[in-house]
């Protein structure tokens, strides 16, 4: 007898007959003799009709608007999945954000969970229903309805699992599992079946979109056992947990991220607080910088380089222009045609030459390393966009064939 | 300065140009020195586009998840408007049923108001915006979502306004006010300036689908002054309050309700209890008698006829079948093929020759008159349903013309 949390995706529940699916998933889950606290998001596009609702009023509606908008998405789903399961025998009850206990901070559309109040769900579970639950959505201090933001109902899920000690998290998607790369750009790219959360984390911020990286923060933090699985095939997925089998394989994933673009401030002089000023003002910015380089100063002078998200370079431009006279700098440049390949994997902690390797794939297949960024469990390089799929590829070769 | 209680129901906020309509009209509400509390219904088909999704699933939904489903809609409406507020420069904050206070018993899909706590609403407006409601729901003891049922948001514009001590509760609609007779029916109906609450009561139960009965009620017990005015058009509407204007019109109205059925137990043994069997089954099965028609004994048996709501005659019928064999009666019938036709007035109290005016108009138009009942206010008689139009008119012509 284990008590489960399990997640299903708007897509997991986009209609009758996806919902009548996940219905069935649930009730073997409690026909196992588990407990169930089930976490759904909106129904497949619902989520998108909405925000053309409101962009039929006004491009620049008020955040709490939004989220009492949005939040009917997944109030919806919550209701029409607890009809199914009374369809399948198994006997369950709905609860909003805020029934369920989700208290959150005040900002609206990426609020951050304070606090759950188990109280309710416990006194249902024990009652001996099984707890459906919207995702993405809490209340704040205010009793108005917040919204969690992109990824939302994976951290409720993980939350409630947290909360409750629940022995497994479940996160139901489209794909079953966690894989070494993504299975549409590398023909033999392989499921994992275990993978740490700082392998998964590193993963998912390298643009392995599987899991809410949130999500993956809170389960580390709390213990939680998670399980990527798919809600179409009854196979298992991927486990993800503290510490994986260090024997077997070097490195887990190999991933792509293109939302990434260069930026480069040309002779600054070599003076000490040069850079700082650089990244201090793309802090005040809330600017993420990545990869940094920085050319060793020749004529007084040094070249400072830095990678920032592809959605930040206007800004990033802008507040450079705008400071120029700080730096006394030469041109500043931006290339957007770059690519970020990386590999993760605990396992390189403890063996040397990981970098060598990927480096001598890379070369072989003429391709140009521009930065590079290392760290315990992961190394990145910064590659030509064009060049992005074929590294990925002869970087699994060298490591996951 | 008056505090004022807009209800707009859902054709009023069925796309973004009818919600721009809605936010221009409380602007103007409010540009007039005005608070304003608005309430509104889901948007158009929306309630009846969450009913088909849970009629796929399954045609015995928990009563509970349904009212979790459907009170999305107007949290959907509440949202979308005060979006709308905002462009057109109105500060407003939507809030849910729960989050206005209404609290509600526990009879999910039906509820009855039991409080309404004021206080979010009430320090909203004093911070100078206008507050927009979800009609139709609350929550129940458990913290559950409950509906109020058809017509519910007329009902919670009501109870807003007496909870405020509102100066008016307006009530907007697509007719433009309350009419003499079905205009659509009675070329020369006349819009009726004022009309009192029982009189309001009495042409809504006979037929004239205006407002919800369950709202005038709550207005007359609470002394709300009501208007029922168009949305479309900026024209004043009809008002509904305590006593009207005893001068001029001697009947309010003419109304015709072809809902209804006869049923007719022939030859029950004239002794004492016959007639209270009867009643005392139908009163136990919750179906509603109106007229009732007991023939004088004669060879000691007597008819009891009485007229029952059309959707309740099966049942009726059912009923007084399997306890046949306790009156001794001869033949049950049922006469779906009728209609209630009606006149309502205040005047007629004080004026002597109202009925036989009215039963000269059906004479001279050749329609035979089967059942006749009256009250203070309210002259009804049954007659073949084919004649109902007919005699609505010829009625019509004889007191309003």
């Amino acid at each position: 007898m284990a008590l489960i949390v399990q997640k299903f995706g708007g897509s997991s529940v986009a209609d009758r007959d996806r919902i009548m699916n996940v219905a069935r998933i649930v009730a073997n889950t409690r026909a196992a003799g588990n407990d169930a606290v089930v976490v759904v998001s909106a129904q497949g596009d619902t989520t998108d009709d909405l925000i053309a609702k409101a962009g039929e009023i006004t491009h620049n509606p008020s955040q709490r608007e939004m989220d009492m908008l949005l939040s009917t998405g997944e109030q919806i789903s919550i209701a029409l999945l607890s009809m199914a399961l009374s369809v399948v025998g198994c006997p369950s009850i709905s609860l909003t954000g805020w029934q369920a206990g989700f208290h959150t901070n005040r900002a609206y559309t990426r609020a951050r969970i304070k606090h759950l109040d188990t109280e309710r769900i416990e006194s249902e579970l024990s009652r001996n229903r099984v707890v459906v639950v919207a995702g993405f959505q809490g209340i704040n201090r205010y009793d108005d309805i917040t919204t969690l933001g992109r990824g939302g109902s994976d951290t409720s899920a993980v939350a409630i699992a947290a909360a409750l000690h629940a022995d497994l998290c479940q996160i139901y998607t489209d794909v079953d599992g966690v894989y070494t790369a993504d299975p549409r750009l590398v023909r033999c790219a392989r499921k994992l079946n275990e993978i740490s959360f700082d392998e998964m984390l590193e993963l998912a911020s390298l643009g392995a979109q599987v899991l809410n990286n949130r999500s993956v923060e809170l389960a580390k933090k709390y213990s939680v056992n998670l399980e990527v699985r798919s809600s179409l095939t009854n196979v298992p997925g991927t486990i993800v947990k503290e510490v994986t089998d260090v024997e077997g394989m070097l490195i887990k994933g190999v991933a792509k991220d293109k939302d990434v673009a260069v930026i480069s401030i040309l002779e600054v002089p070599d003076v000490p607080g040069a850079s700082f000023k650089v990244f201090s003002l793309m802090a005040q910015r809330r600017i993420n910088v990545d990869i940094i380089l920085q050319s060793s100063g020749k004529d007084g002078c040094k070249d400072v380089i830095f990678t920032v998200p592809l959605a930040d370079v206007d800004a990033a431009l802008a507040v450079l222009e705008e400071n120029r006279s700080r730096f006394g700098c030469g041109e500043i440049l931006a290339d957007r045609s770059v690519a970020k390949v990386s590999i993760v994997g605990a396992g390189m902690q403890s063996h040397s030459g990981v970098a060598a390797r990927m480096f001598e794939a890379l070369f072989e297949a003429n391709i140009n390393i521009r930065m590079i960024s290392t760290s315990e469990i992961k190394i990145s390089v910064l590659i030509a966009e064009e060049d992005a799929d074929r590294a990925v590829n002869v970087i699994h070769d060298a490591f996951l064939n």
